[in-house]
């Protein structure tokens, strides 16, 4: 394997080169929604993960400077929707510079316990309560505690790898398990 | 769509059940390396994720009960190998009940700054200072300032979903943006 030029730690990692290294850290698409007294906003984020399973928690990344960053800290709940094959479209939008409103005009979308909005055809939809949150650098990161799951029986989803998009959903190249 | 029978408010979510859900949530996998005065251990980790660039900072989800949870919370300090096609064996043996010492020898390192091994042929690999930590549940979520990053120039990865290994490494499918 031939590797770039390493970065070294005598300078400071530059942000670039950073942001270039994670683009190898391939990651599910999800839109992150709320809705509530602080409004109505949605914004795209990978970077979404389980935290642990007493009580169901994941976690959430959110730059303080993104117009959803308002609402979402406002209403202290989300629903976390994780994106499937065909919403490569709706990704965009919701990551890109569109209007809120004119986001949530993309698709079709019901509300889930917290209010907050679950996109019809995702892969998951998780709704959650914001149980804690914790400040690094420019961005906050929810702990989210899971009160509602929508999966469908037959999933696939849209991963985001090396800056483009590739579904999967087929059987499982190689079955996990020693 | 069809969709499974939704999971309710009303009753808290089985952990089973929200484990299930998360098997859908597409992750890249990695192996988190530490060594140092308080030994050297590895876990294979699905729960990592980019946090901010200013400064650049990851953050890996721990099992306070998984035996590599005392030495990295003793060392401070972590290498993120980001797996490549062909490493299924090796996150198996990382995610399972193998001795330490043997998953180390099913493969070649070399010490990055910190002393973490760096998996030779990994995707990507971010040596790491762990600058927090903050617990939540059964898990303790590390944040890990990068201090050195080592990465191929045309990578490929390894992607878990739906309980087996999808390797990605073909051009994207679609390019991102509007």
């Amino acid at each position: 394997m031939t590797y770039a030029p390493p970065l070294h730690t005598a300078a400071p990692i530059a942000g670039a080169a950073f942001r270039s290294a994670m683009a190898h850290l391939a990651a599910a698409v999800n839109i992150i929604t709320t809705d509530g007294p602080h409004g109505r906003a949605g914004f795209t984020a990978t970077a979404v993960c389980s935290v642990t399973d007493q009580p169901p928690t994941l976690l959430v990344c959110i730059n303080r400077d993104s117009s959803a960053h308002g609402p979402v800290a406002g209403n202290a709940s989300v629903c976390v929707n994780t994106l499937a094959n065909g919403h490569e479209a709706l990704s965009n939008a919701f990551g890109g510079k569109t209007a809120q409103a004119e986001r949530f005009a993309l698709a079709n979308w019901t509300a889930g316990p917290s209010g907050a909005p679950m996109l019809d055809g995702a892969t998951l939809a998780f709704d959650c309560k914001v149980s804690q949150t914790v400040s690094v650098g420019t961005h906050d990161i929810l702990f989210c505690q899971v009160v509602h799951i929508r999966h469908p029986a037959d999933p696939d989803v849209l991963v985001y790898f090396n800056r483009g998009y590739h579904p999967l959903g087929q059987p499982p190249a190689v079955v996990a398990g020693a």
